[in-house]
């Protein structure tokens, strides 16, 4: 799994299958959103503590891998300030079948969210 | 729903959001892999009864709009001969929340697989 955290607009990397056994390509894009909770946001901010940002991805997709059969992963996390409209999140994966992709790829967001040190500032 | 059928690669349209309210937007691309049951493949050959698909797309759509809240989806088919490496199926979905567009794109493509008269042909 590769991680990539930038603090300028993420440009979604061009697509390098992994083999010629991959079937399914999943790509999320989270993007930061003019409404959160009836406050109007012009942007959010995100910080990162990314060293144990890094460990904690690791040790997710370590036990994803075991459930989902994927060929690889990509995650990039903007940090800093991120207007509306734009994507703090992007994440990539590739698989041999639809079912491990998508199952991996949600499943990890959901991981991230929980577990992963990387919080928003909306001050 | 957008759908298109090509004859052509399959070329990934740039991303419009819907609206300042968008915070997910999920792709899928379905890929044409060498092995096929243990048979070595160099391509398949898609073919579609295109308006049938089209009421069939509708269909589903409808249904599955009940369930998820989104805001956008659109799928490309490629139709006729597709190497191995390249895409047959491309699908976006714009959701609010990412819940919806993945849930989504996921059952769209097995009802698609099951209802929607395309078929592949590997001779």
């Amino acid at each position: 799994m590769e991680v990539h955290f930038t603090r300028e607009r993420i440009v979604v990397p061009e697509l390098a299958l992994e083999s010629r056994e991959v079937g399914a390509c999943v790509e999320f894009l989270g993007i930061v959103r003019e409404d959160e909770g009836g406050r109007t946001l012009t942007g959010l901010s995100y910080e990162a503590y990314e060293v144990m940002a890094r460990t904690e991805f690791a040790r997710i997709h370590a036990e994803l891998a075991e459930k989902f059969s994927i060929a690889a992963a990509t995650v990039i996390h903007r940090i800093g300030w991120v207007p509306v409209g734009e994507a703090s999140l992007f994440v990539r994966v590739q698989a041999k079948h639809r079912g491990a992709a998508i199952g991996y790829c949600g499943e990890l967001i959901d991981r991230m969210k929980q577990d992963v040190p990387i919080w928003k500032v909306t001050e």
